[in-house]
């Protein structure tokens, strides 16, 4: 039963990584690789399917630039997980408990590292060669997101530099609202050329 | 002396809320809602001007729509930091040690939670009214980033998810190039054309 439902989900892998409605696809040897490493990184059926994703769908900005960014992120976030089961190898039994069949049992160590460092470099592959552009602006918003606020001193900081900050983003948005009107002006005008 | 620095400031915010060279300014009555919870927020001199910015100039992208992005991600972090002051405001002392005449202090404490709403209430209204677009993905980074790694469950998880996403981002890449191929298309066709 194992063998039959194991030998359908590489068909249904094999079909996936070709049949792609929307032209992008993941190489068949990843696909597979996901797979072998699924079996050491195993968890029980009630945890597989509680309904909650790591990574949820609703999650992905519609807008194409912040998805863009969110998405480098996603990579990222691969990038230090994998890097931390690569670390985590040489342990040899698994940090967390009720986990069947963990990195570090058997001899397959090698395996699973071998499989970890595919993944990560198909990872870095995408993130380097197309999510460049997406890189300064991802790390502001970490800086961002990581400011300490309970803090006298960066309280009165924020506040000191609200003024030039309020008015920046006052401008951009005169700045963004005039760059329309001037693209409409001159949508009139080609049709009325046109 | 003091009287006389005092007014020179207010002197000079009320000139910087009307001569604005870009167009954008900070209305009179921030500004003063600000220099007032300066009083409250007190920092010494030496932390005051010891050239570490919250928010640093350099993280601020120079693309448009990058730069729109990272601005409502400043309005949010103000969001935040400000519902936290305005909560720490019934302590009696304040959180931190080395600031002088802190929240709670005296019989200030309601005119710094009325100043301080005054100023949410201003950023939340530039947010709302001109930044509603950049919606949601500072929250989605954040997730991203809280994700908590140590842990089977979501390492196997995030592996089963991996196909979807690794797919999702190479369509996305894809996706752009071609826009970017047709939007040069267009171009060498006006450029015959016209």
């Amino acid at each position: 039963m194992m063998v039959v439902s194991a030998k359908s989900v590489v068909c249904l892998c094999f079909l996936f990584s070709f049949c792609n409605v929307r032209g992008a696809h993941i190489p068949l040897k990843m696909n597979r690789t996901i797979l072998n490493l699924l079996k050491h990184y195993n968890i029980s059926k009630e945890e597989k399917y509680n309904g909650q994703l790591v990574f949820s769908k609703e999650s992905i900005p519609e807008k194409l630039l912040e998805k863009r960014v969110f998405m480098r992120g996603i990579l990222e976030t691969y990038e230090t997980l994998i890097n931390k089961m690569l670390k985590e190898l040489p342990t040899p039994l698994p940090l967390t408990t009720g986990s069947k069949g963990g990195v570090g049992e058997g001899g397959a160590g090698e395996d699973v590292r071998t499989e970890l460092n595919y993944i990560l470099t198909m990872i870095l592959k995408l993130k380097t060669n197309h999510y460049h552009e997406q890189d300064n602006l991802l790390s502001s918003l970490k800086k961002l997101i990581g400011i300490k606020m309970d803090n006298v001193t960066v309280q009165s900081k924020a506040l000191g530099e609200l003024p030039w900050l309020y008015e920046e983003a006052s401008y951009l948005n005169n700045e963004i609202q005039s760059r329309r009107r001037r693209r409409q002006a001159r949508r009139v005008k080609n049709h009325q050329t046109g």
